[in-house]
């Protein structure tokens, strides 16, 4: 896991942003990521913004310590690699990337001693033409092509996630998964509430303090476990074996 | 690229929501990648829910065909793995995977027939333990420790994302770095005006209605070359000594 905030990061540069709504929802989207440089590029409310400062709630910081610029040259000035974020390519000669390789390409820059820079357009319009010629090159979400419409703080969101992920080293937790006929949710209740039943008259779920917490961690193992139509029904012939067992007994001690 | 929607994909059950802006902005986020199956668990704020529908714009359909459950069992009723989405593991024995290892796995289940639910919580509370039992891992977005909430519609639209790329065939269009010294965005932007000048003088930018687009064209080439601060310089020399040549010419034709 990098440290936060990350020493070496992007910054992430709000092109002539227009409701202070999202400009506030972006501080906290970068810093839910650990990331704390932002830039704003002629807020259409101008700045500092109350709206933005109000949406930001524990990300106020980097409203506070957002570098502001009246033009795009002015606000990549120290870039050395510029990142534009678009809904999809203009069908510039420029390399298209996706989050994912961008960030792995701004960690890989950022480590040479690069500054690395990410413009994000305006709600509406997107950045215009003449902003991403100043780009080296162009980040394209792999959105649904019938409902593209991602907004600002969302475009925010996404990339700060992937430059997280490109330093995380969280474990993916692997899994096997094999071949097999899983039990249905519906199928696992009911051998929950078969086997509840069976323990309740068995006197299991004592004293009656601990009961609730006994029942719900019994329920967690049978939700836990990756258990298969057949499994179930075995587990199910178990229990109604113990009761007839007990049932024995009870005829002839 | 997956079709759209996917044929087989998880479904999303919020529940217990609060607030149906975020109810709204969750479809929008689910169908921003292509997912089209919601599932809501008693909703604070009854069902249907206009406002939920004004905040779906362009994804208002998720929210007709969406299914309407009482209890988070019915809602999982027909599911044969379950992920459980919360701000950080609850110390409970069961899997924690990462939103990305999730999907890779809700995808394989999903292409062996199985049904795959993604459980996500409340806004403030998320879900409590009673619901986490029922799943059968716990999906962990690796945010920042120090600023963790992430909002409902945010959680879903990471792992929507998250299924979509599983499934994405869009190239990263990997790039070569080298480890070279490249000039700043102030340097690029320097040489961009001192050769713009100097094409100016020697009348290049014509016929004028195509000017500003030879200008920007020109631009977009020194932003898009990985230029370093030596190749700037042999530029700039270049650019000089054409005007020096020039201005022999016109001493001594």
């Amino acid at each position: 896991m990098t440290d936060i905030p990350d020493p070496r990061q992007p910054s992430f540069v709000l092109v002539r942003p227009q409701m202070g709504e999202n400009i506030g929802a972006s501080a906290r989207a970068m810093w839910n990521f650990g990331l704390d440089r932002m830039r704003v590029v002629a807020p259409r409310d101008g700045w500092p913004n109350e709206r933005a400062v109000a949406l930001a709630s524990g990300a106020g910081r980097l409203l506070d310590h957002a570098g502001l610029f009246d033009s795009v040259p002015d606000a990549l000035g120290d870039s050395t690699y510029v990142f534009a974020t678009t809904a999809r390519p203009r069908g510039m000669t420029m390399p298209v990337v996706t989050p994912e390789r961008a960030m792995q390409q701004a960690r890989a820059i950022l480590a040479q001693g690069g500054r690395v820079a990410v413009m994000f357009g305006p709600e509406r319009a997107g950045l215009e033409n003449e902003d991403i010629a100043r780009a080296n090159a162009i980040i394209s979400v792999p959105v649904n092509p019938e409902f593209p419409s991602l907004n600002l703080a969302q475009c925010v969101l996404l990339v700060a996630y992937e430059f997280r992920r490109a330093g995380d080293t969280t474990p993916p937790e692997v899994m096997e998964l094999a071949r097999t006929d899983f039990a249905t949710g519906a199928e696992i209740s009911a051998l929950g509430d078969h086997i509840e039943a069976r323990l309740e008259e068995a006197g299991f779920f004592f004293p009656e303090p601990k009961a609730e917490g006994m029942r719900r961690s019994l329920r967690q193992i049978w939700g836990r476990l990756p258990l298969t139509r057949a499994d179930v029904q075995t587990l199910h012939g178990m229990f109604r074996q113990m009761v007839r067992w007990a049932e024995t007994k009870q005829r002839d001690p």
